[in-house]
């Protein structure tokens, strides 16, 4: 019975990741086709969106980024792109789902990122750290590529709903919790505070320095 | 006979490969003084869409950039920079001639990515990813040095020869062909891939979602 | 008292690092204010603008990024941060303070670049790229972040800087000085080509091309 709970956790996991990946592509081909990108062009910024965060992160640990190991990252934001191509208007109507769905990857890309590098001995900062680019570094590229100011630095607690799973991650650990335990508790963390935050309009302040301070 | 043949190889590749720089750079050049950049951010734009593809590819196979072990790839785009700075006007008429050594230029990276990342026992699909980002990512680093979409995810087969090309290659391998033989194939096929994209106006759909889509 | 200057320029070293990496986070703090970004957001822009140079050197040279061993530079740039929030219109108006905080920052972080890669046994010419890059990368991400053309590409010796810098440290070692004083006169270099180029208004020429080749 333990032994099914062991086996049978790994593939939940499997499957919010199939859906996380999902999400993140989907989100960057919805707006990849608002510039009017071709089918490429889409695909590109699905994966940028869906992998680029994990990548930089793997790039600073000094690892292989996952998705050249396992190539199902990569069919998942195929099928995203497929989806949208078939499916197109009717996928795109369906934004609460998608925010869902979305969130869902948002927690567990940063407890993946959080545990990763807590496993090469890094200190927790760092591991907060790591695991806020994996969940959002892969939206500011996405951004960069369709050339608009990175959404996550104007508006919406989203990189915060990573750093806070990541203190609590540091808590459960420091608590001594079961490391499932400290997994889920974290993950429904970072869930709940981006869920609470758009429903309750939870903004961080605006930066009020000098506005005439344009670039010269 | 043989050996003057292996000698002689390498050195035609070599070739190819400072033409390839070259017109990669003069790309990024040319862009770059379409914006009124200074010489430094010309060069800097210019060597940046000559290397910047291969740089990726090194850090994500973990090898030192292959620009830093040897100076010629820099030299090649500070040539590039004098010929646009001494004949800007002549060089940049010549654009059917600087089509044609881009286009060898990104067979060629083509095929280096491809190969370098199969020698390190990667499989094909990620081959041909590498090859991919090996012969088009500078592109995309230009145009976000200039500020613009970039080009090659709105039109144009670019970086789908690159892929073809990379296909080409493994059932080149497949069948036991000989490396040289398979580099040839493999490099020609992403050469006329583009070569009739551009001549018969083939496009890769656009991607229609809701146009009204923008982000918020 | 050998030992004590041993034990005292390091800590004269850290202070300048302070300094630096505080004036570049405000650099970046600043504009992403003027785009009107949150505190999230800023502290980002801030962060990149401070450490992003060094950290593309680091992956490049294949080591663990160096904010990754020590915390100080993340808090240096939250501290930025906080005085921005706090005392937002007297620092923005301190342009001439820091001005040269930054122009110290740009000197020190050259040197450290150019050493780094140096003990790795690397060449001259790529250790001047990297002093360069660590000098001046992190403003090219911040101009991406905040989606203007970067800067350092249409005005200003600022890059050109550590290029002289990097010189005058191969030099200074080839005439085998101290390695204390090479790093002195290297930093003072890079300091007065900055300087001196502002106050003359020395700039380098745009690059003319024709003018009217945009991006089709």
């Amino acid at each position: 019975m333990n032994q099914d709970f062991v086996i049978s956790v790994p593939t939940f996991v499997q499957v919010l990741e199939f859906i996380g990946t999902f999400a993140f592509a989907i989100s960057g081909i919805r707006l990849a086709s608002a510039k009017r990108f071709d089918w490429f062009g889409a695909y590109v910024v699905g994966v940028a969106t869906a992998i680029g965060g994990g990548t930089i992160r793997d790039l600073m640990l000094n690892l292989t980024p996952f998705w050249m190991t396992n190539s199902v990252y990569l069919i998942c934001s195929a099928l995203a792109l497929l989806g949208v191509i078939l499916f197109g208007k009717f996928l795109i109507s369906q934004q609460n789902t998608f925010f869902i769905f979305d969130t869902i990857g948002l927690a567990l890309f940063t407890v993946v990122g959080v545990e990763k590098t807590l496993h090469l001995d890094f200190p927790l900062w760092v591991a907060i750290i790591m695991g806020t680019i994996t969940g959002a570094a892969g939206g500011v590229i996405r951004d960069v590529f369709i050339n608009e100011v990175p959404l996550i630095f104007r508006k919406e607690i989203y990189a915060m709903a990573c750093v806070i799973g990541g203190l609590v991650y540091g808590l459960c650990s420091y608590l001594n919790f079961d490391i499932i335990v400290t997994e889920i508790i974290s993950g429904i963390s970072v869930f709940l505070a981006r869920i609470l935050a758009v429903k309750y309009h939870w903004d961080l302040p605006v930066l009020k320095g000098d506005s005439t301070t344009m670039q010269q």
